[in-house]
């Protein structure tokens, strides 16, 4: 039976870790502070932005939400934007998504500074992952950050490993991607044009899975004796209303090394790359300073 | 026996249209002009900056070399460099690579505006790439690029097929990769690192060597039965100090339904790349003017 490899004790290290980066750089002057924006009242948005609060100021950081209306003007929220991406005591800035439709045109991820974007949706930060950054400078996503964290915490070896990603977005399929080829692994990037995805996914020896259909990934699509690691990026709902990813846990179990759970994996690794970001990118702009 | 998909068909075809499109542009008030920049007296790069400099005005475009001496400051370096980057008359500038060691340290396609980044090495460009684009108003690398224009010259349909990449560089490897994907292929990224190449190969629709290593690939890394197509980026000299590519030639011609041969295939497509990159870097510009 599979190994489940859980968020929660990596949590713990990390946390620690970033408490005492952040009471480092408190010594030293910085409060690391992440700005956020806010546009109206989606329901989640308001949990995921009240639980990255808690979350900074857990680590001793600081944390704003700045809220605007759901009918802010275009003009006024550029202008907070500037505002905060100019403020030199904001260290990390992002906008929550969704933003309400008549906002939703704007490509948020290049008008926040790329180092102050914690996010790491940056066009400068993206490039520098393809230049084969692991995230020694560069702000990355948080979600494949995440990833690539469960698996050094594992012990997972990259280096000469086949991995198979599915899925090509720019939050977690294609960074992922190539920051699996900077740790040189060989990677196959699948999408929803890819044909025989079970065989390719057969011959993997790591297989991360961000496709948003729910349970979607079974046993047919592993190789028992591989030992295959299995990744699980999806947060959907089964038939019965609960929570689960894109890879059908009950059917894989016994067919694979180690699995990251559904809730309580990669999900709940976000956060934690948040905060990395925070503190990275507060010691980016003070290295710089010097 | 495999057929030889040679650049010269191809070539006739672009200059053609690339001339016809200079001359729209000429009427309409803006003949597009190259900019490249020269340090130093390295035959080969004397060589390829008057070969672009004919290709650029056999199409009607205009192109001005600027010579700079070998010990040039860096300060005087980026000074000239400035000055073509905020020139409104310079449609597409380039620094010949390589250059001096003194100089080498600089990151010269970031230096170069993106709008004008006719050699495509920009983030903002590779940004682009990544987020989806194939060339319609991205500046693309001009091997990639080149390459994509034979592939789809032979009319090989892209969608759906496995391609593998090997080699990783920021020059072809990866945005190939990216690329490819944008054309709905699935694509694995393969170099130094790769374990069971061979394997890999012989699982693929479309393979392109980008290794760097003098007829590397032969008929072991291939499966007969699949009709692959194979596209030889290297330019390499043989034990006899004859041009070769990547793959053997002689070795692969009756394993393989496709063959790019070396010299005349790849490697003459770059110019023309370089051309169509003059010229959407000319449409972007004077589009953003109107």
């Amino acid at each position: 039976m599979a190994t489940l490899l859980r968020a929660a004790p990596i949590s713990q290290r990390i946390v620690e870790d970033l408490t005492q980066k952040c009471a480092e750089l408190k010594k030293s002057g910085t409060t690391p502070h992440l700005q956020v924006m806010l546009v109206g009242e989606h329901s989640p948005s308001l949990i995921y932005t009240s639980n990255k609060k808690k979350f900074m100021e857990k680590i001793g950081a600081t944390c704003d939400i700045h809220k605007l209306p759901a009918d802010v003007s275009e003009e006024e929220f550029i202008r907070d934007l500037k505002r905060f991406a100019n403020d030199k005591n904001v260290n990390g800035l992002f906008v929550q998504l969704p933003l309400p439709k008549h906002l939703s045109h704007l490509d948020v991820g290049q008008m926040v500074p790329y180092e102050k974007d914690v996010d790491g949706f940056h066009a400068q930060n993206l490039y520098a992952i393809m230049a084969g950054d692991t995230g020694q400078k560069a702000l990355v996503p948080c979600t494949p950050k995440g990833i690539i964290t469960m698996l050094k915490e594992a012990n997972i070896e990259l280096e000469g490993k086949k991995a198979v990603v599915i899925g090509r977005s720019m939050i977690v399929g294609k960074p992922m991607m190539l920051l699996l080829t900077n740790f040189n692994a060989t990677v196959t990037l699948c999408h929803s044009r890819t044909k025989d995805l079970q065989r390719v996914c057969q011959d993997a020896d790591i297989i991360i899975a961000a496709i948003g259909r729910a349970k979607f990934l079974d046993n047919s699509f592993l190789s028992p004796q591989k030992n295959q690691i299995l990744i699980d990026v999806g947060i959907n709902h089964d038939e019965n209303g609960n929570v689960c990813g894109d890879i059908d846990q009950d059917s894989v179990m016994d067919f694979c090394e180690i699995l990251t759970p559904v809730p309580g994996g990669v999900g709940k690794m976000t956060i934690l790359s948040l905060g990395e970001n925070l503190i990275k990118a507060t010691e980016n702009q003070i290295g710089k300073l010097k």
